[in-house]
């Protein structure tokens, strides 16, 4: 299998129209149209790789036109050149931005991994401040099967989008306690006596047993954060997520400092690359690493944040939901627990119920946990008829959206 | 004027074949062709607008495709609407990436500008922690007309780039000698032996009157970087420009806390926004700005960072070089100098001798000074026989070099 080389790429820019339904929405996304690009990799055998990252809609095509642009180092190479030296062919894509390609149930193939060859996928220029690649390998142990069985904790974050009715986030909530979850995540943000109503409607329903988190999808700057945070701390908040710019890694200290006081910790998902993540754990900024699979270039680059997180003790809940997201994440995090953390607490990874049914193993979700997959692969291969279907902006789904509002430019193709 | 409405845009993907002769050289960028995504808007009266942004060849056409999807955002405006509130403007365009547009020649568009309306062209959203529109209000302050006779002081970084041999370094210099240069910047980052032989030459042929400066180019991890700043002291460098990653604020704070023991200043450029140089600012993590009239998204971008510099009363030493950085960035200094520093101390602009012949209205060197322009716009106006025999890849020259190659694979299109 190794012997076999990578002969075409294929991109596609899929988007499924969540905006008309307010599914997505928060206090900077008024209209996501859950969207990815989608990338198929073929090989000369009768092997396929699969990958995708998230976006939510206008842009998309701007992906699409970087992963044609780094298709050229990626056609050509055969499997076994890639897999002999992951750091060297990370370097390469990365010179010029973002890639990803996988071959096998991603998360055994990083907890079977020899130690070594794991910590030579990690590119440790800039990050060795931090943690050498002597402490890394110190951090990688082996664990059991006891994921196989009862699977990782997960919240859930479909009950309570900013553009949900307070009816629409009851019965939500009632569902999802009858289901068996016990964590819940609501947005803020936009309206401060809106976000009191909502929060106190959900924290009476869960009761005081359960946990609330609150999300600001980076609304606020510092000081208005710190104001609208302790007036929400009443409802006792596990963490704020993103209360300000993910750049604002001074900010989030800032933050940080004065509502621990509060008992609310702070939470942090968009940082674009480790430099960041190592400079939020330097400061104290965050006191929960999200990590997302898609918002870091490569699955590499997650694995240098997820080994800082260890050294730092800081424990990790990655961001998921999107199109595809909660498939690629639940890899990482069976990754990070079998083999780094190898403890739940304080620790569970967000899923949001939407568009599983466009993945050929879409992820499975019992008693609010994330069961690990098993077929081969980074969870993300998708249904052709889904791709078709839903491809931006000539398939069917689109052309009948865009038909009905007369135009395309509402859309910017 | 401003009831005219833009009806068009077109954008160009320009490449200058310039790796052919190491011009741009240095430690991270082995083989750089420069490259511009070139933007005309046309409107429905006698008036073009032009723009420009700066790459190193291969992944142009990315920008070509995010300035295609934000395309729709500008078309179909009037003047008046954009010059009414250019926030919101910005804000529209933000919330998807970047953009540029100006009509006047930028820098007395700039400095002319009511202040009001100047300091509501910034998105204080996230640092008003840092600096508030009251304070930002009180740094702006109206100057004389100096710049028209004087200039404002340059440095080159034509004499020393890293693939350039001895014997091109020693004539360079002594030749920038003659023409009235009095600081150089050298690149260094990639053989410490090179670096030493390099700025010991240069400096003997300066002497200590004139100005050094290094770069590095992001070559370093933080140790690194300490201990070849150490070695390279001696020679006196004012500053070393980009020591590591430029995400890592806390990372040059620690590496200028070490050598300002050795009296060498830490210079950061590539940092992608306002956040980041706010945070640089309070870590105390630089001593120059230099600001990029490129990297960040628009010249509302850089109208946070100036202002921002002026508070924390860090002198900003732009950088330039590229295709069009050093003809759009010298209007951003003269409005600093005129409305905010009102002092040259330690301030200079990077200058760098290449390819300014396909614009028509180059920057003009007079006794290593920049002259300001006086022609209307952003000095960002291609030749149109330039933009036609550099397009990538069916302009002539592509055409020619491409099919010697014998493939157009090397140049990934």
């Amino acid at each position: 299998m190794f012997k076999s080389k990578i002969v075409k790429l294929v991109v596609n820019d899929v988007r499924f129209p969540t905006s008309l339904e307010q599914h997505g929405s928060d206090a900077m996304h008024s209209d996501p149209d859950y969207s990815v690009a989608y990338v198929v990799v073929e090989t000369d055998a009768d092997l396929k790789g699969y990958g995708l990252t998230f976006t939510v809609g206008r842009g998309t095509e701007i992906v699409v036109c970087a992963v044609e642009a780094l298709s050229s180092l990626v056609i050509g190479k055969t499997l076994e050149e890639i897999v002999t030296d992951f750091s060297a062919f990370y370097r390469l894509l990365t010179s010029d931005g973002q890639m990803r390609w996988v071959n096998w149930p991603l998360w055994k193939l990083l907890v079977d991994m020899d130690p070594r060859k794991l910590i030579r996928c990690i590119d440790f220029r800039y990050i060795t401040d931090a943690l050498t690649e002597q402490e890394a390998l110190g951090e990688v142990c082996q664990l059991n099967d006891q994921m196989l069985k009862e699977g990782y904790p997960a919240y859930t974050t479909s009950c309570a989008w900013l553009g949900y009715s307070d009816e629409q986030l009851s019965q939500l909530c009632s569902a999802a306690l009858a289901e068996g979850w016990t964590r819940f995540k609501v947005k803020v943000g936009a309206d401060l006596q809106d976000d009191i109503r909502r929060c106190s409607l959900i924290r009476k329903m869960i009761g005081p047993e359960n946990t609330l988190m609150i999300d600001a999808n980076q609304r606020w700057n510092v000081g208005e954060a710190v104001s609208w945070i302790t007036t929400l701390a009443e409802f006792r908040p596990l963490w704020i997520e993103e209360p300000t710019s993910p750049d604002d890694i001074l900010g989030h200290a800032a933050i940080s400092k004065v509502i621990r006081e509060l008992y609310v910790c702070v939470c942090v998902c968009q940082c674009h690359n480790r430099v960041m993540f190592k400079q939020f754990l330097q400061a104290s900024a965050l006191q929960f690493v999200q990590i997302d699979s898609c918002r870091v270039g490569s699955v590499n680059e997650n694995l240098a944040i997820l080994l800082m997180a260890a050294k730092f003790k800081v424990p990790v809940c990655p961001h998921a939901g999107g199109v595809g997201l909660c498939e690629l994440v639940q890899h990482l995090i069976l990754f990070d627990y079998i083999s780094l953390s190898a403890s739940l607490n304080n620790r569970m990874c967000e899923y949001v119920d939407h568009l599983h049914e466009h993945f050929r193993s879409p992820t499975v979700i019992k008693n609010a946990h994330y069961m690990p997959p098993t077929d081969p692969g980074f969870s993300c291969e998708m249904l052709d008829e889904s791709v078709q279907k839903y491809g931006f902006p000539h398939g069917d789904v689109w052309r009948s959206i865009l038909k009905q509002k007369g135009s395309q430019d509402n859309f910017s193709e």
